[in-house]
């Protein structure tokens, strides 16, 4: 449901920003009304430039049909990067996961957009996903190794587990992500089943 | 100072986008990345109808020389309107907070735009003010009483002081919005001065 103010005597225009602003997640009128605001402040120069980025937002962009990543080239840039490690595919569930392990210039392997996770809430199955394209990619490629890197919750858990059972017969080692204690986490304050796979699955020092 | 993502990995058009909706008030780059990617599901159409509210924010707005409010006509609708008693002026710090008394649906007097409040802080005096204009306005329009209808806050206090000072001499009633307990307050957690102001101006029943 939108949420609308109940006596408009803002501007047209202003409106209409507040309005479209409204409908991004997480924004409502009030703070849809700061932004717009702001705007005002700002030269016109300004404002058509940020007009250009929404409008062409799409016009460059594609999928990879190799990892199903969001991009502005086919294959990505990471796919058609020599130098990846094409026998390690890390399985994410949308590109901005993808981002956000680039960003810790830690992995030099493939990724694989799944395209969600299973939510039985949700209604949202195995079907949704891009699971036949992964199988495919894994029996094509030579794929050594699969990270599930999923979030540890609910939905994650059980998606790994689908993959989990779907992706053993074809004779790939399969990995998650490390479970325990957030860096500058106080363990008077963690959650018991944080401490509990901390404890779990404990290293030697 | 602009948060940079340490390695951008977006398509361009994507990262641009990210650029532009995290120069705005309270959003930093992971907010700005939501905002894409959900307007990255939207159509064409959606998208060409968010950048032109934004190309055309400024083209259609003027500034009320009577009230100073942002409007996209001078005078603005509520300045034009015959049946707003003339003799009350509503004195806000800003436009935003006119329309929020607006919606109250309250008050049928004029508003001035004072621009803004005092901040010792921020060395922001009254000479940043638009107090000029209202001491003109008030001679010139025979009004009656002035509301100051300021935060409640450190600025607010010491504009609403030096307005106070300032326009005594015109021979005109000035109030200020009633302090008490907000609707739904409960009192285990009030804070001691709102608690005060409530006590201090009890009403009677």
């Amino acid at each position: 449901m939108r949420y609308v103010l109940c006596d408009m005597r803002y501007p047209q225009s202003i409106q209409n920003l507040i309005d479209e602003f409204s409908q991004l997640p997480t924004v409502g009128p009030k703070t849809a009304e700061r932004y717009v605001f702001y705007l005002l402040k700002q030269n016109p120069e300004k404002l058509q430039q940020f007009a250009q980025a929404i409008a062409e937002l799409k016009e460059k962009i594609t999928i990879c049909q190799s990892c199903l990543a969001v991009a502005d080239t086919n294959p990505c840039p990471i796919c058609a990067d020599g130098k990846r490690d094409k026998k390690i595919i890390c399985v994410v569930a949308k590109t901005r996961d993808l981002i956000t392990i680039e960003d810790t210039k830690q992995y030099n392997g493939l990724y694989f957009i799944l395209g969600g996770l299973i939510n039985a809430l949700a209604d949202s199955g195995p079907d949704n996903l891009n699971v036949k394209k992964l199988v495919e990619k894994i029996k094509n490629n030579g794929v050594e190794e699969i990270i599930l890197a999923l979030n540890p919750t609910v939905e994650g858990e059980t998606t790994a587990m689908y993959l989990t059972k779907l992706l053993k017969p074809l004779n790939v080692k399969i990995t998650r992500l490390a479970k325990g204690l957030p860096m500058g986490a106080d363990l008077e304050y963690a959650d018991e089943i944080t401490l509990s796979n901390a404890l779990k699955y404990r290293t030697d020092l």
